[in-house]
């Protein structure tokens, strides 16, 4: 239970003259309750107010691990048989006579917001909670690093495990579940997504799978994996030489190695995310592959391995000390070759510090 | 791409009298295109009229991988520095004057919807298309039902893995990779959730997760797992005996055992899902343990793990032929032990016929 976050949100709700928030996103619960548990198709709400103790609302049968992870204010669970909104509504009408209460906009879905407003004609849900909540979230504390970097350090550990199972034949969904098995068994058991390994040609498509084709030599190979250490999610991407890899393997790569280092060394509190994907962007465009690099240079990670802020063109955001997020350009040659070279880090007084640091070259033995 | 039920949607547009519909659940996405990616926080829509062709619109990085899945019509792709709602918007305009549209109110998060709104203000989005979606997919064909019946035998493959692995120390965590693991070895790659394993006490924890709990013999072992096979999802759920256990855990799962396979005899075309549950649910009251069956019967399963039909007191809908869920009655006694037997399938003529087939008895060897 993060009790310091949960006044910020009371001094928000008094300094907004609102009677109460509720909240929708499992992540954000997890942020804010201790704890994390993805309700699927059921509702998880967290229901706080200007001036009552809040309450946590769930599946019946979730109610008692939310105790056993250190909620100590209220709880109500729901049975499948009934209508949550409804138990949401008496619940809280019981406590207030508020009508002003903020929802996220960017989480609760159109049929559960008309059932809401159903069950509590006289509420207006006027107010977006998301701005407050992403604010919130989007400056880590120093414990919340410290989770970063160890979690960073297991995708170091990821890579290590990657590079040395890098065999003929051994196919993309081998390595990567090979990877994901050995972290295992040294206790490193959940990953922030799917472990991404993609071989030559098959890493121009930047949103791709892992697939059965076999390893070569002379091909490049891309591995992109996190872990989540505590609650707090890493990412980051390699690509690698198996073997002597071709000129255009060779030119993109180190193109992209350039982009990213260039971002990576210049990043300073006050820029905006705007400029920073700028300058990442020019290195790739004065090399002409512009039109190649097709997706924005990074995003926020935390609790979640997207959240913000978002690297990219158009975006004002301005960076402050302690948010944190991923650099990550790429360079996707359809057919041919892909490239993807990323660290997630942090904002600091001194600039970017990493969480990963696996080297980044391009040959490794 | 699925021309017959891209028909079935037209069809419904005239029906409805709606000019078209904007479909934003990537499940039901690939469902209609063949084109099967979760757009994260990224927008991913299929545009569908009732008097032109549809297009696909998404991320610019997915648009070659929507050519290659199958879909033949047009796509459209937005980069990340664009308004996705005002492009979406544009392309709609160029091809229809139409006001009425449906979209998916379960779906669209109330921001999505305003940006919608704002992006096409004479447009009016008041019919919601989630219960066509769901009529649509609730009804599987013989294709659907045999890659369904596949994954099964999947799931089958990994029960019997998972019953040979259990050994003196082994943990919950490494059980559940190591049966991943040699799924994958078996080009079996992915699970259609994390592979769940629990021992004895543990167990009492229905929504609880896989821990570092090493095995020790007279324990019972809970195995819920699943595979995805050419996009339809398995899940089952067998617990099982490692050693002789005690005379409540023997109850207990004699009980559920009883529950599972009355309701699985006795499903029936023509009956509602609220008295499916209620058949199971009365076998485990009248052993007295009413108040440890904490959930709902089963769901429906398909393209996702958990879809309609929801089998669960106070749904009237009725059971139809090529319907498919899950039949999963549990008994969860805290701090003692838990036990949950679960087979998915579909009804038939002839009644619930299961996709697993591996044997439900306490003890196995």
């Amino acid at each position: 239970m993060n009790i310091n976050k949960l006044h910020e949100m009371t001094n928000w709700l008094n300094k907004e003259h609102l009677d109460g928030v509720i909240l929708t996103d499992y992540h954000d619960i997890a942020y804010l309750t201790g704890f994390n548990s993805d309700p699927i198709e059921r509702v998880l709400a967290l229901v706080l107010f200007a001036n009552y103790e809040p309450f946590l609302f769930g599946p019946a049968l979730e109610v008692n691990s939310m105790v056993v992870s250190g909620w100590q204010f209220d709880t109500v669970g729901y049975e499948d048989n009934q209508n949550p909104w409804k138990m949401i509504a008496s619940k809280l009408k019981s406590l207030t006579s508020g009508t002003q209460f903020a929802i996220q906009f960017d989480q609760i879905t159109l049929s559960r917001y008309n059932a809401l407003k159903k069950a509590l004609p006289n509420v207006s849900f006027l107010k977006d909670a998301t701005g407050q909540i992403n604010q919130m979230r989007l400056i880590k504390s120093k414990d919340e690093l410290q989770k970063m970097k160890v979690a960073g350090q297991e995708a170091d550990k990821a890579f290590e495990i990657g590079f040395n199972l890098m065999e003929n034949g051994i196919s993309e969904i081998s390595l990567a579940s090979d990877i994901e098995y050995q972290l295992k068994k040294l206790g490193i058991s959940n990953m922030s997504f799917e472990t991404l390994v993609q071989f030559g040609a098959h890493a121009a498509n930047p949103h791709g799978t892992s697939s059965l084709i076999p390893l070569k030599s002379h091909e490049m190979v891309l591995f992109d994996l996190g872990t989540i250490h505590d609650g707090y999610a890493s990412d980051a991407t390699r690509t690698i030489a198996y073997g002597k890899v071709d000129d255009l393997s060779e030119k993109i790569h180190a193109v992209v190695l350039e982009a990213q280092l260039t971002a990576q060394s210049k990043a300073k509190i006050g820029m905006t995310a705007n400029e920073l994907d700028n300058i990442a962007r020019k290195v790739i465009t004065k090399a002409g592959f512009g039109p190649n690099f097709v997706h924005r240079l990074g995003h926020g990670l935390g609790t979640s391995v997207h959240e913000f802020p978002s690297i990219v063109a158009g975006n004002d955001l301005i960076l402050k000390e302690g948010m944190a997020f991923s650099i990550e350009p790429g360079i996707y040659i359809p057919n041919m070759a892909g490239v993807r070279i990323e660290d997630s880090g942090y904002m600091s007084k001194n600039g970017f510090i990493p969480f990963t640091e696996t080297s980044k070259s391009l040959y490794q033995h």
